[in-house]
Formats: C-alpha cells, sequence, structure tokens
C-alpha cells in the first residue's frame, strides 16, 4: 500500500549532535517506503554526507506533505510556527523524556510512523496567537505565536503597570511581573507556573494570566478566540514582550501589543488511541497523591 | 411608542418583606405604560391586596414575555434556571449591592426600564449546566444548573476519591475536597473562590476545578461546551453533589455525575453600554491594589 | 552492648492483618536484645498467641521508653497524640510507602532499629496544638492534635461565616468553606491542599489558612508559638470542627474555637543522617519538573 | 513634661516637594517642644532656607534618638535599612495612603506625634535579613534588607534554574522565574504577590518563596530565624539578585547568595492601640467579600 505522503520533511532539533542518528535511520526508513525525503538546511549541517535533499526551513513548507520532527517542545514549536502557513501536517517525535508536543518517543517511531504512513492517525488543529506591537499608530513589529506572549518587566526588575483591554472594553490597570495571553497549547506552559487554568488544545481561546499581580484579586481571565487583546504600556522604560520565549521585543512608552487569533493553524497527526489526558497525566504526574 | 413587551412577569427575592415596596412601584410603573403584570404567587404572599394576575412560577413562563427580577444573584439565578426551558428574557435589579447577574440599581430602575422597554437593550445568551445522577445504569436526578455541579465531602468531613472522565476519557482519579464543574457564569462564583479562572459569560465551556486538592499538581481544567464531564465515586458513603448550592443528592458508591451543556439558554437583558469588565472591576475591587 | 531502651512498645495499624508479621519480626528482634515488649491490646487482637505483655494504649506511656509504630501516618498521628503526655518518644515505620511522619521503611527496619536501639538517632521535637471549644462561657470539649483544627461547612455545604480573633485582637470575618490552624507537622498535610505554606517542623508557631475564601485577598497568616487563635462562629448551624481528622465536635451559633500551642510535645527518633527536606522531595516529588 | 526624645531626625520621601511643607510643619512642632531637630541632606535640598541642622543620613543615627519619616513603605525601607546599625526608633507618617510601614497620616500627625514625644507608644522591633554573593568563596557583595532578597531572571526572560539549600542541607532544584526569600516585614509585600504567606511582623522567620515555579508542586517553606537560606545557580548568565527593590547585583555562573537573619533589628514606634490586623484589613481590603 503507497502512503498518501509523497515527500516528507525530516527536521531535528538544532545544535544537537545526538540528532543525527536517528534522523537518518527515519530518513532510510522512509525511502525504503518510496517516500522522498528532504532535510531542512540546519539539521543537514549535523549530518556528513546526508545524501538527501536540502532545503532552507521556510522553503520546506511548499513542496512537502508532512513534516517530521525529532527534538523537544522547543523546537517542535519553533516549526510549527514556520510551517503553519503551509497547512504541512506536523508529527513530534521526543528523544526519550514525553513533549506536550512531542508524543512519540524514538524508541517506538517506526512503528508509529508505519501507522501513520499507513494512513492510520488522527489530526488535531491547533490555534496560533497573531501578536503585533503598536508604536505611534503603525505596526511596529508583528508575529505569530504558538504558546504565547509574555509582556515582562525588563531587567531592572520593578514591577511593570499597564492597562488591559479585550474587544476595546477596558478590564483593568494591573501592576505586577507580567502578563501571559497564552494560547490552549500555551496553557501547559508558562502560564500554568503562574496560575493560570489548563485549556483543551482543540478549543480556540485565550488565556489572560497575570503573573505575580499586586492586586491580590486578579485571576486568569479566558476569553474567546474570536476576541482581541490588548496591552497598553503606562510607562515605556524597562519593559519586554517575549513571544514563545523565542522572539522578543522591548516596549516604549505608550506602545500597544495586541494580540488575536491567526488565520493559520498547526495541524498536528497523533497515532490513533492518542489521548491528551493520558498525555497530561504522565506530564504533571496526576497519579501521584501526597 | 408602545414596548414590545405585552406581559411582563414581576418576582422579588423570597421571604423579604423590604421587597414589597420596590416591586410596587415597578407595578405601576409598567401598568401606566399599558403592560399587563403577573406575580408570581411567592412573591405576592408578601403583599397585601396586591391587585395584579398572580400565577405560579412554572406557569409564568408560557405567558410573559419578560421576567423582572428585584432581589440578589440568589433569587435571579434560581429564576432564570426556571425560566430557561420558556426563553424567557430577564432584566435583574439589585436593591443597591451590585450583583453578577443584578446589575441594575433599584435606585435607577425606572430610568433603565424605560430605556429597556423602549427597546434600547442588549441581549446576552448564558449556557446552563444539565446534570443528572446515574445509578445502576438508570437516571435517578436530573436537573438544570446556572452556576456548577459540586461534588463535595459529606458530614464527615473526609478527602473523597473519585475518577474524572471528559468525553468518555479518563482524566485523573483526585483525591480532595470536591470537585466543581462551573459554567462560565458560575466562574465568578464558588469556582473563583476555589482558584478557577473567569470564563467570560458568552463563551459555552465548562471549567472542571478541584477543591482542595492532595495531588499538589491538580490545576482548573476547561474543556467545550459540547463536551461531558463525568465524575464517578469511589466510595459512595459521604459524598453529596450540591446544584446551584439550591438542590443536592447524595451520592451512593458507584454513582455516576454527568454534566453537559442544557439545550436551553438563559437570556438577560442589559442596557445599552453595559460592561461585564466593569462589573468584574466593581465586584473584585480589581482598581485597588497594595 | 546494652541499649538505654529497656522496655519497648510496639503498636501497628488497627484493623490491619498485615501489620501481624512485621510486628512479631520486630518483637522477637527487640527480645532477642533482651528488650522487654509490651503491645497495646488493639494491635494485639490482630496477632493469636501473640505471647507478649499486652497494655491499652493510655498505659503504655507510663511503663515504656520507646514506641515503635508500624503503619502510615494516619497510625503514628494517632499514637503520638495519646503518649504525647508521657514524652515517650516514638519511632516511625511505614509498610513501603513513606510517610512524613513515618520515615523508616519495614524492608530496613532491623538494620535502623539497630543503630536506634545503639544510640545512634537525633530526636526532633514537634509541637502540638490544645484545642478547646468554649460554649456560654464554659469549655465544651478539649483535644490534643499534631496536625490541625479544622472548622468547616457541614453537611448543607453552604459557605459559612465566623470571625478570627489573634490574641484577641480581630482579624477578619471570613466568609469561607472553612479554617484551618495547623501546626507545623500539620502543614503538609490538610493546610498544603488548601494553600497553606510549609513550615519547618522544629518551628513553633501556627498557620491560620482560609479553605475557598470569598474574600479573594484572604491569604494564609503565621502567627506565634505563643499566640491564642480564636474562631467565633456567626451562625451556629451546620458548622463543625475537625481535630487532626479524628474527633469532631459540631458547633452551635456563638460557640469559640480556641487554639493555642499545647504545653506537652511530640519526641520522634530518626537515624542519623535524616533529612526533612530529602523526604519532602521524595513526598512532593520536587525534583520532578514539566 | 518634658520628653525622653532630645534631638530628633526629620527625613521626607526623596524628589517630592509636596513634603517640604509637613515636613517644616512638623519641624516646628518639634522646636516648641525644645526637641532639637537634625535634616537629612537630601530631604533638605527640598526645602529653601530650612534653618535647621543638616547631617548626611549616615551620620544622623549617631546623633538623634528618634527619626520620623514623611513619605510611603519605599522610603521608610530605605531609612530603616541604612539607621538600623544604630538602633535608632521610627516614626513613618504617610501623606495620605495607609502604608505597611508608615502606619500614621499626616492629617492626625501632630495629634499623634504628641502622644509619642509624651512616651505613649509600644514599640515593635522588626528583623532584617544579612544577604551576601560570594563568588569564588569570596564575598563579592554584602547588604542588609527589610524587606526581602529576590533572585530572579534577567533581561533575556528565560526561566532560571539554581539549587536551594537551607542550614547546608539540600532543599531543591527549582526552575522558576525566581525566588523570593523575605522576612516577616517583606511578606506582605513582593512574596504576598507571587503567593508567600503573610507571616506576623514580631517573628524571626524567613519564608522562601518560588515565582511562577515550573515545578508545580513547589511550595512557599518557612523556615527559622536562626537558618541560612543559600541559593546556589546553575548557570550564571543573566540571573540577577535584587535586594529590598532597591540595590542588585549580576550573578555570574556559580554564585551563591546568602540569606540570614541580620544582628541587627528595625524599631518602630506606634501609638498605643496601633493594629497589625486593622491595618492589614485596610490594606488587603479583607471586610470586603464577593
Amino acid at each position: 500500500m503507497s502512503s498518501s505522503f509523497k515527500r516528507v520533511a525530516l527536521i531535528g532539533k538544532y545544535k544537537s549532535p545526538d540528532i543525527a542518528l536517528p534522523l537518518l535511520d527515519m530518513a532510510h526508513f522512509l525511502e525504503d517506503r518510496n517516500i522522498s525525503v528532504v532535510l531542512d538546511r540546519l539539521t543537514a549541517s549535523h549530518i556528513e554526507n546526508c545524501g538527501f535533499q536540502v532545503l532552507e526551513l521556510d522553503e520546506l513548507g511548499a513542496v512537502v506533505d508532512l513534516a517530521i520532527v525529532i527534538g523537544g517542545d522547543g523546537t517542535m514549536l519553533n516549526i510549527a510556527r514556520t510551517l503553519a502557513p503551509h497547512s504541512v501536517p506536523l508529527v513530534g517525535i521526543n528523544q526519550g523524556r514525553l513533549g506536550f508536543l512531542t508524543d512519540i518517543s524514538v524508541h517506538t517511531m517506526f512503528d508509529t510512523m508505519g501507522h501513520i504512513l499507513a494512513g492510520k492517525f488522527v489530526t488535531e488543529s491547533r490555534m496560533l496567537l497573531a501578536a503585533e506591537v503598536l508604536r505611534d499608530g503603525q505596526t511596529a513589529f508583528e508575529v505569530l505565536a504558538l504558546n504565547d506572549v509574555v509582556v515582562t518587566k525588563g531587567a531592572a526588575g520593578n514591577m511593570i503597570e499597564f492597562d488591559v483591554r479585550v474587544d476595546g472594553q477596558f478590564v483593568y490597570t494591573l501592576r505586577s511581573d507580567g502578563l501571559i495571553v497564552s494560547s490552549p497549547t500555551g496553557s501547559t506552559a508558562y502560564a500554568l507556573s503562574a496560575g493560570g487554568p489548563i485549556l483543551h488544545p482543540n478549543l480556540r481561546l485565550m488565556a489572560v494570566v497575570p503573573v505575580s499581580p499586586h492586586t491580590l484579586a486578579a485571576r486568569p481571565l479566558v476569553v474567546s478566540g474570536d476576541s482581541t487583546v490588548e496591552i497598553r504600556m503606562h510607562e515605556g522604560e524597562d519593559v519586554r514582550v517575549h513571544f514563545d520565549s523565542h522572539s522578543h521585543f522591548n516596549l516604549h512608552g505608550d506602545d500597544r501589543v495586541r494580540v488575536r487569533c491567526a488565520s493559520v493553524e498547526v495541524r498536528l497527526l497523533h497515532p490513533v488511541g492518542h489521548s491528551y489526558y493520558r498525555m497530561l497525566r504522565e506530564k504533571l504526574r496526576w497519579s501521584e497523591s501526597l
């Protein structure tokens, strides 16, 4: 039986030589099934004489119909964000430690990939956040985020103060260490450490989570994926905004950070029988009581 | 201009004689505008010679096209649940202290009602929870709840243990004081005290909030309004389930409590310019920092 | 070398036949070292023809100079409270699962007890809470607690309201599910589930921890072991007070619960090298991150 | 009746010209009672031709027997830390908004100071933290803090990782935004925002409070004032330590931050009848429920 996936991208964790071996193994596994393999240039740089086609990551999206990522959640986060505009489905393989996004173990990857290539998989869509920084009415910065947009105090370490609006309606002025606008995917990342709720990943929602708020009655707030969350700084000095702990931007006085649901989505493929709750139980050790 | 509301129910907080005066004032205000007034029987019992039509609460729903409730959130909760199957829109008037559901002050009620009767209002739909207790495969109890379904330890005060499933998938076994399944409306009630997030009231979601969990990593979980949450008791003795802090049911071993989104909704009318966030700010005192 | 412990009590978890074998093994281990063994009557009832001296638990305290408890933290809690007035030091042996109070594994108990009998141990003192219920100015109930005194809503499940005073000074009126007054030992029990801090067990302090408070800004409060915490109920109906989840008392209107540090202490013996923090790490799984 | 205070320092909030008027008023009030007035140099710089003796802040301590601070908690914090080694008692006057440390209103200051000068006051001692940074076995930085010592992520905003030891015993490796070691005085400052307990100010304790910990089961820990808390960084890049949000220090790899109780204390004078709990109630709005 031939797979509906004709050309597959292989991407490994960057600066991680350990990834070469499982990557090559997977590449040969795919070739044996008459599937074309493409490596992204950075991944290929870890592999001598790899012999496979090599493309830049942002070129890959246009030519492959599946991307296999070997690494951790951080790698997956970056690849997912980049490939999302191309609607390339993603499979995440972890190197031994279960991830929220990389649910397939490297130890069982051939077995699991065999099933997926044979069409036995479930598809899951995850929303992305579209964030922009507005300065003097102009877009000064624009980026997609799969996990979160985090406004935070800068190096001086002083509490920051800002206004939050949802759909143009004033919510509150907050004094805190920061504020997280999280997607459902990001709700098990930084937002969870800050006291936010877990949002089922298939929902189209944003969680607005204060970080160490001075206002003791401040609580995490969950709003619609159709809403726009806007954060306007009171004092510009020494405030930063981070996107997926990956890119960042220094905010000035009166800058506004605007977050909404992106028009593109991330598509993850899971083996049949995948359970989000099993993964949560294992990652959060819910089966263990005092 | 004549109002589109021809027949209006007036309902007051029960066992509250103070309500008689504003109720009568409102009744005359409506009559002056050629609107028929109907009182529910319990409300009427507080008013001597009231002279208005009187019906049982569950008869009211079929004959009125608006219900005005004067009292607090507790009264509103009970009326909303009862009238929801009839799709009667509701207006909530508080006796001086702003409520989450009763946003109109008795002090400004004529002015506000004048606008609402003239068609100047916004309509808000709120989801209800449909809960049932299953015993030996049969429905042993069934009820609607606007705020929450709360499984809790009984009088002996010992921690309880139960399994939680969402859409048939096992989530966890929890040892705790209890578990709250909350609607967005209920997210600012008991669930908030237990550490749950605030869900915007227009969303169709349920929050699953552990109460004093023994498992330290347990966190509030937000699931779709299309999901079914099921709680199965490990030990039947000494567990109760409460619905809106109003009705309750004693659970036996192996009983299951099943919660989903009800097919009916509550419709609230607010004056134009009503802001959910302003109400939150005022109720939760978000404007006040240390 | 002869041990300074001449007569040792052996006490097992009640209603637990599994305990018979390790208990007898320990009894013979002690006899072989010329140490007299005394069993408490309830423990002995699980063992046929045990052949050892048997006494009531409350008689044991006067005649032994060490008590070895085999079971879990619940057993240890009860024994510690009863033997505290006699200053009998305690050793806690768990049946396989590490406890906060029972730090010695049944699998290594002979080795560890050998060291302890040879004088190689560290002694730790733990404060107890002395609680009383005052009704109409009279003491209606009085008890010691090693973990906590918990005022809680009764079976009806409605929030309760009460005043808290420390050293006669009004602290607040709280509406909540309840209030915990915890010793350092109890700070890793129920109080921890309710959001209280961990108090190092050698401190003489009490933590006052609200349970699901309606007042969002209520926070756990730590006061001196020389202080007196007093809780006065607003409405007597349907409120209970629990002591170590063991004994309880139904409160009436205007009853006061008064908690202070007891004059007696619990003495625990640990093997040399015992580390409270290692135990915490293991019990709370602090070594495991997301 | 002559006061036991012969020479009094007057210190105002820096860079705050509004303070000049109440300061001069207080200065004349003291002179009228034959008390010598000394201003610190920075305070005096806001007042033209003030005509009073002026000294550097660190010279003041040796010559006055009382210091009156007019400003907010931030000012009080700085002055208290500087004057603590001289055992000068302090009175805190707020400019209208009650502070945790500045409990006397500028509106009633003459009345209250009249009583205090007449000997009608209560003295309260507050512990200070003595912090040092150790690099290569040497003390690289040393400072007193009245509120807290805060290890925190730097500008890049990535989570940090470090080991915590108490009295040389390993507690845990934590991945988090940071860690707060707080005195009882600081327990109502930043530590409270991060979820720490309130420690009664007369206690000699330290609270160790994780900030947004990745380890979900991490909890605030309260240790003795006789203990030493040591934080050792895993990766030196991009970590800072703040002392009372006032001074700070950039940490390198393997640096250790050591915190213990200082040998000197702060002495605060309060009017008779001062209640710590009343102040908490007002500041934290405990009297207000949902």
